[in-house]
């Protein structure tokens, strides 16, 4: 899944970084499906062989887009499963997928729109169901910890969660006044205190 | 938005619904700028003339399928706002809400993937919006009567909890174990009460 490969030298004014922003935004905009390279260059104003100079096609650039949301997602997993106890690794993955999400919005965008019709988009699909599942164990870790009901099947429990989270793509504004750290805060108390009061 | 046109009457094995049907189907699975009238006539098995038989054009089906998801909403929207306190309006839009979405799933999964790309997809995302604002401002009344705590801003209270709901287009299957009824209590229980069991 991970392109190894190193960033060739681009022209003067276009880097790889721009192909790839440009790609995500037009996937976003009109579809992958729908996205021709003449649509691609045509966005960055470039020929043909310009664009071959950075990537070796579109499927290349939803490659990276797309190993850039997961491996996101995926860091801030890792980095949860370092925590003591279920409860800490539980907070610690929400909070860290709405950093995930809030840095990262176009490219997590493009993941949670992916229908699957290519194998790149199977294998990030697959990839996302991984981390979902070890998300699903952590949740049920915490129910055996006390931390989440236990009258709850775990995998129902993990897909509102992240149905909250996820909702982020669609209304979250980097130039909004809302502080993502606050955000994350914010979605924690919500799934595990709900809207209403405390007494 | 609404189409009044009756539906004409099809060839014998053809009618009008299937052709929505596989319309959204399509749409659903490739994208609405990614799918041809050649699609459609292929994946029905008829001629582009028995098709314009049925409906208009491409964007006639989509008009179509959106005012089902948009007048589903609106009608649990007009039924909760029938009760007689805040918070039972709340819970019955969010219970109405899982109910449509379950019922209409497809027609909500168009809804919710839109890019606002065509005139019949800003229409419709105005229309969406105008319902979000008109569900936020149950939230604020719920907040008012002390059902949601008051220190969450509402229209973030309200994506929150769409966040949710709508997350079940992704992962409700029709012919799975899950009742949508039993579903709608599950999801109101967690938006009002959380993961976090109550002592």
């Amino acid at each position: 899944m991970t392109s190894t490969r190193p960033a060739r030298r681009g022209r003067p004014g276009h880097h790889r970084e721009d192909v790839i922003r440009a790609g995500v935004e037009l996937f976003n905009q009109q579809g992958y499906d729908a996205t021709s390279v003449s649509d691609l260059t045509g966005r960055l104003g470039v020929t043909k062989s310009a664009l071959y100079h950075h990537v070796d096609s579109k499927a290349q650039i939803l490659e990276i887009a797309l190993d850039e949301a997961l491996g996101g997602l995926e860091e801030a997993l890792a980095d949860a499963l370092t925590r003591e106890t279920a409860a800490d690794r539980l907070t610690a993955i929400i909070g860290g997928a709405v950093r995930v999400l809030t840095a990262k919005q176009p490219q997590v965008t493009l993941l949670l729109r992916l229908r699957g019709n290519s194998p790149v988009e199977l294998a990030a699909l697959e990839r996302r169901r991984r981390f979902d599942h070890r998300v699903t164990e952590l949740v049920r870790e915490a129910q055996a910890e006390g931390l989440v009901r236990a009258d709850l099947d775990a995998a129902v429990a993990t897909r509102l969660i992240f149905g909250m989270i996820n909702s982020l793509v669609e209304w979250y504004r980097p130039d909004g006044p809302v502080d993502p750290v606050l955000l994350g805060h914010e979605v924690l108390a919500v799934a595990l205190d709900g809207l209403r009061p405390r007494d």
